[in-house]
């Protein structure tokens, strides 16, 4: 087993870190975390799929609106249709499970339907953002729960590219909006998956407001420990390459630069 | 120690519930969660806030680009101001550590500007979006830690009721917004903090594809599940009274009706 202070190490890849002050099986799960892009095809049991969904429900959800939910696909043929909307990722064919964690205002209406009760507050951008929290709580939560079983998993933000289509696919009713797609399955042990290093904490963390000021050195420090990274994975690009190009235009957005009529589309108006 | 089949069954207050096929510590955690709003003035240290942020910071985050940012209030008295703007509540001064986790689009922007790059992409809606989802995972991994160190933590979703005054007292640039604020603190035994029961998992889990029939039959089950929790805390309401007072109208929403042109003015022009 990788200790702590290895395991902070390989996040941080910070020649100056020391070990953590305490630790324990959660830390380490947390810690531990990397996407996996390749599957066996072991299928998940019910009773996981059963687990990680009242680990998602053990979330926090804002005033337990509970505006989410989630559409588990293990259907080969429509994981494979919904692989093709999502960017073409061959691990969502790979992978047998595939969860499409959706915000769900549509519960919620047919409820202020049923009493004839307004409900204008649910038209709001202020709304969206609610439920997309809520999907995004409920789904990290399932992350720790699949890694704690040893299972690997991944995000997939792509499930956005093509809304109105996966809404189709999956009999998303208006009210109902993809957030993130989600594998899960048995890490091929020939991808040897590693931890990503992230930028140093004190790029993230301000203590009592905001500093900017050290932003540029943190970064530069970055690059460097990122670099490794990728040169062991013989990649010769730099994160703040990707990071330009991944957000330099709409075109770049795959699709998400329309996610406003999408969404319109599909029933949040967004005022 | 609580058994994994009465922690379930206090989620679920399900009749028919059946033990986990499987349990180990992070799942225990994950499902205990409850949201505290009474603490001890115990303050939290370096260390520990340095493991959350590792923690948040192992989360996953949408093609690495790490959009977030964390401001950590200790200074009681900017913890006391905060608390004013975010609905008055007495929990952000009595725990010793209010987390503010933010949208940071401000990191990236300053890398364009010194390469003189375009990033279009960052002023889209999906990029508000992916910066929100992005935080959100970040800060929930630090829930799931402090948890698991016996911390107690709950989310405040007031600190968007008034944003511009919050990221004034914060010193946030353009291009950072507060997203959710976080207490963190030693939870006060005095309160008695309960497992709040969530819906049936067959409201919120559809299998491959999305089944509204059962939802009203869900609801309805809640509801007589969920009474028994309000009973027992003297509170007379229903989930759906709850539920439609707190989305029927812009008014409802304590502020946060006005987030897109607070989003604007932030420097989010969500197109």
């Amino acid at each position: 087993m990788t200790s702590p202070h290895d395991t902070l190490a390989q996040r941080y890849r910070d020649p100056a870190s020391t070990p953590p002050a305490q630790w324990n099986p959660v830390l380490r799960v947390l810690h531990e975390h990397r996407s996996v892009r390749r599957y066996l095809p072991d299928p998940i049991s019910d009773d996981v799929l059963r687990l990680l969904v009242s680990a998602a429900q053990s979330a926090p959800t804002s005033s337990n609106l509970q505006v989410w939910s989630v559409i588990a696909v293990r259907d080969p043929r429509r994981k494979a249709r919904l692989a093709e909307l999502a960017g073409d990722q061959e691990h969502i064919r790979q992978a047998p499970l595939l969860l499409v964690w959706s915000a769900d205002l549509a519960r919620v209406r047919e409820l202020a339907a049923e009493h004839q009760a307004p409900l204008e507050g649910a038209d709001y951008l202020e709304s969206s953002y609610v439920a997309f929290l809520d999907a995004a709580l409920a789904a990290q939560n399932a992350v720790v729960a699949a890694e704690s079983l040893g299972y690997g998993t991944v995000y997939i933000g792509a499930i956005r590219n093509k809304p109105s289509e996966v809404a189709a696919e999956l009999g998303l009713p208006a009210g109902v909006f993809p957030v993130a797609g989600l594998v899960v399955g048995v890490p091929d042990p020939a991808e040897d998956a590693r931890i990503k290093p992230r930028l140093p904490q004190a790029a993230v963390l301000h203590e009592e407001t905001y500093d900017a000021e050290r932003q540029s050195v943190n970064v530069k420090d970055y690059e460097t420990r990122i670099g490794e990274f990728y040169a062991e994975q013989n990649l010769t690009h730099s994160w703040t390459e990707r990071v330009l190009a991944r957000l330099a235009s709409a075109t770049a957005l795959n699709g998400r630069h329309r996610l406003r009529e999408e969404l319109a589309a599909q029933g949040f108006p967004l005022h």
